[in-house]
């Protein structure tokens, strides 16, 4: 094993050897294995924004097997999805590429303004599919946070005792702050340290922008001097917020947007510090020769910073 | 086993055999067995509409032991209803028919605008039984939505351990979507999305229109030139959207209505390769010569289509 | 065993040995023993109206031997109670009759619109305590309704699993309906609908009026001429609406009145196909013998339509 | 053991010997031990109304022990007391004194109309501080009564399987009635009633006033001509109404009052028939042998009338 | 082990052997090992305030060890944090200084009246990570404060039967009192109560004001002329709350200030007879030598007071 991937795991001491070797198999596999740098495919869209919004666009992504599939020709580390997309096609590709079950969903035919992902998968659904981890979604600032954060407290806890790993999507979002709020830098810095505090292994936040909304955290900011006005500036604060850089932070692709742009975004997340990125859309709704083409030029950019 | 058997039960390779199974013991029974086609006759509007409404028209439903009979005598693949009418009739008809336990069920005296049916079954009792399979209905766009998602993925989960089949019955309702937007094309796909994500090995949805619901999926239908002007173009966009043909999707018969009525839309629902139909109120609301009569005729544009 | 009890017996045939017996011990105790009738003798008004309420006027009812005493010299079927009240005479009385508890009550300190009693024993209570069976109260019509269906299903597969009788009282009630529509024909039938399909072994209605409640249902009663002018023919209906009279329905003998209009209400049920009387108030509020005799004479006009 | 305490312990046949055990300790403490009347030291104040206002005057009553010594040097039946109060002192005078464990408490920095304790100790907590029984306010005509109800039903079973007594204070309270009618008789005697029915060994009310709070029940106090006139009669029609004078029922002292006022009270339930009072603030807000003065003056009054 | 600390672990004579051996450790870790008095290093505020408000003044915090380091340094008797912050440590730190899981944790990203936090960590973390005790945040006078005392029952029953000690955190908020209310006297005294009476084996509370909130409280206050001048008094007065002094009770630092307000309340604290404090935002938001200089000095302050 590679000297950086051993510093990692030596940040997880509190684990046990399952989950160790769940969060090796995640950081050694594919094009980026062994660097401690990771591009994980996420698809979940199909249940987040419905079938047509979602794949109409490339429509081999209508068919399950096509996202295992890419994920490993494009060398991921990981493939990240709900449960039906990974009954689909875990025994296939059995052992082909590491799998993360993603524990909570939610979906547009309904919205309220804060909130509440349902449950749609466990951690027995994870291990009898082979999965090397879960994935769970908090939205920190909606009234419904403390049921997240309970409801990922105790299965961080069983899988832990199951020796998987918890990766955690922590987006801020809901009444508690506004719209814009969402990405900005304090929000998103403190919404890594609450997955943190949580027990993450892995957590996953939006690229921050310059935007300070809290007044009380304003006047930290200005009377600290912390640096803030570039990607790489915001992106290193994040990861600093998380444990001072010892737990893995890595970053969403976001909307759907030419390569131009998010080369520059990976360019700054890579610079930052960040430990990589999940790539959904971006990805699968391109062609798949262009989208790998895309995510090789995504993994070089993050090997060249490891 | 028909190949095409055989070919639908490997999208299924997630399962324990047990399951496959059951999911064989639909597929292969009734006069459709060994299609990969599906007649299902259910009987829950004792229970969702009244006694007199559901029965008196043909009054010998009031007798549970009526729809076994009606179920076996037609051929159909299963016959699917809540626990009381299946207590009534499951030593007695033990063998003759596959079954399929309704776990949940709403009545019509009490109406909220967002609607969340009551359990009245467990798998437990599915099994006590001897059913084939659970049903579990989910209304997306009810406020009340997670609570139905969490419900089925806790059962869901069971079932598969216990090797039983998982149908579930998508129907969008609620204040999340407009009356008509209940069976409009953008919201049936994404309901069958959305069951196929929650791990179900049928999906049951309605027949859907031409109109689309929501902004956001207005833009992408017309943008990618989605065909949805005939019904067979309709019902091929939900199959692929039920991971692009893998999951086995059938259709609600719906209100009872003339034969012609229902052959015609029977006819678009094969031509666009649906998988069959949930025929209730159609059929036994009529005496069972012709009740018969017209299944066999539903069965016959199946088969053509198989 | 009578022919009549075995046939009453055989459309339990999903049931396990233990709770047949149980359904025998009912059918086979008291004057009315093996004839298919039931007379159930119900104290729950303690409870549920207060104390002075229910025994003021013979207050030997303040004294929970004195219900056992007039079940057993009046050779009732059974009698039913709440916890409080069985305990204080199951070990004395043992095997003298056979009772039922009452697994849910209402007091009248505190009315909302929607009704939801509590719970307030458990099956392991009525195994400990000799019970033959389990009763319990569902208020179709009440919003909620849902939580009420979900216990008594949770509780009747318990108790079928551990060889008791479920006993369901059906009484629609709450903002869905008006009050003059919580004994209209259409609800009753429905009332009676919704227990059999929850799995009730007997089910207990109010007798019904010639109201019909809602649109939907008047335009079925007016279309196929339902007949529902006399008591004797909407008890028929009733009877009917429980799978075809293959469940055994019981009707309330209400609030307190005079003996004639007991026996002509009686008069009507049995002649509609009842199954039998629940009588309380009518019963413990008069003098032992006076109820004894109104008992008898309720017993002998079933006995007659047996 | 007296033939009076075999008497009362014959009214709980459905109890097991180890519940039967318990009551008899209850029953055989003390100065009145054998005479089938108690005086129970309860000190739950400190929780429900502050320590100054419980303390401050008698500070020896600010250290747990002082309560412990207070009931076994004035010779009370038992000492009844939130977990923190018994586990100060349940193993330094294990054996000297039964006690009482009340597992559910308010307290007074929040209040709302309508009223619910919060769980604060469980049946395993009361078995390992070695209590005889456990004790648990209900608030009938609160809002949240049911979810009271369901809670010392619970506990009740559980208690009674592990062999302890059942101590209930049923205290109306809440929306459903007015301020003047939660001592009102027909309140009060409906509030013994359903403490007993809900299976409580032993019930604690408030002494009654005159005042009747529901029109349905003046009805028939006065048609009945229930006398309610003097305190003895109020406290036998209260006794009456847990079934017949089979429960044990005892009363509270309520707020602290003068020396004359105290032994009125009690001897008005005294001759009412009473099985003894519960005595906080008038004992441990007195010095100590004043404290014992007073409750030796109410053990005679009771002795008396044993 | 001194005389002092056999004399407070006399007090928890209802514990078992492995509480008491816990307890045990937490009083005699570090510069105050033996003498009764504590000072804790507690390090939520993280999860509390957000990241850079807890540590960009001094940005080693970010660093999870370096708490860890700074209680073991300084001679702290224990160090107290979130699940996150501990895992991050335990294993490389175990056996340098006692450490306490916090249990519950709110955010800032959204805040309500009533104040509730989320569960964040169980009894069986603690355990795998070695603790030797279990930190819980009650708030009374919040609307949600009975969910909060029913966790804590649930967490200390299970703490105590595994061998933990209980510490809580009773700090009066919500709609209940006043914004001043919430360190008022005779509001933080009742805090201690209430704390102690739900189980605690160690209570911080806030350094109490002079200010009444309660008006029936402030007529005792009055009428028994309770010293509450100065904050020694104070003190002494929330230590007798406390069960009499025999349940060790410690206090919050408060808002990060200047050395010599720190020293002057911990003065106060001491003279009062509080058994130590907890310094969060006083100790690490200091540079290193600053820290511990003024822990130590904090330390010498209740050594004198030993």
């Amino acid at each position: 094993m590679s000297k950086r991937v051993k510093e990692i795991l030596s940040w997880y001491s509190a684990d046990n050897p399952g989950t160790l070797m769940n969060l090796a198999r995640l950081l050694n596999h594919g094009r980026l294995g062994g660097t401690g740098k990771l591009v994980i495919l996420p698809v979940d869209q199909g249940f987040e924004h419905g079938p047509a919004r979602s794949f109409a666009k490339n429509p081999v992504g209508y068919d399950p097997r096509s996202h295992f599939e890419l994920g490993i020709d494009a060398g991921c580390n990981a493939y990240a999805a709900p449960l039906g997309f990974l009954e689909a096609g875990a025994a296939e590709f059995a052992g082909d590429i590491p799998t993360i079950l993603k524990l909570n969903n939610s979906d547009s035919l309904y919205s309220g303004s804060d909130p509440c992902p349902a449950i749609t998968g466990s951690v027995d659904d994870a291990l009898r599919l082979g999965c090397a981890g879960i994935g769970f979604t908090i939205y920190p600032a909606s009234s419904a946070r403390n049921q997240m954060y309970s409801q990922i407290r105790e299965l961080a806890e069983e899988a832990k005792r199951k020796g998987l790993a918890v990766v955690v999507w922590s987006y801020p979002r809901g009444s508690g702050i506004s719209k814009d709020g969402e990405t900005a830098i304090d929000v998103a810095a403190y919404a890594a340290q609450i997955a943190a505090q949580l027990g993450a292994h892995v957590i996953k936040v939006k690229p921050p922008t310059e935007l300070i909304e809290q007044d009380a955290a304003r006047k930290v900011y200005e009377a600290e001097g912390i640096p803030i006005g570039t990607l790489a500036e915001r992106v290193r604060h994040v990861v600093q917020s998380a444990f001072n850089g010892r737990r893995i932070v890595i970053f969403s692709g976001g909307a759907a947007k030419g390569r131009e742009g998010v080369i520059e975004e990976i360019t700054g997340i890579a610079e930052g510090g960040g430990f990589g990125s999940i790539i959904g859309r971006n990805s699968f709704q391109r062609p798949k020769t262009e989208a790998i083409d895309l995510l090789h030029e995504i993994m070089d950019i993050y090997a060249k910073h490891a």
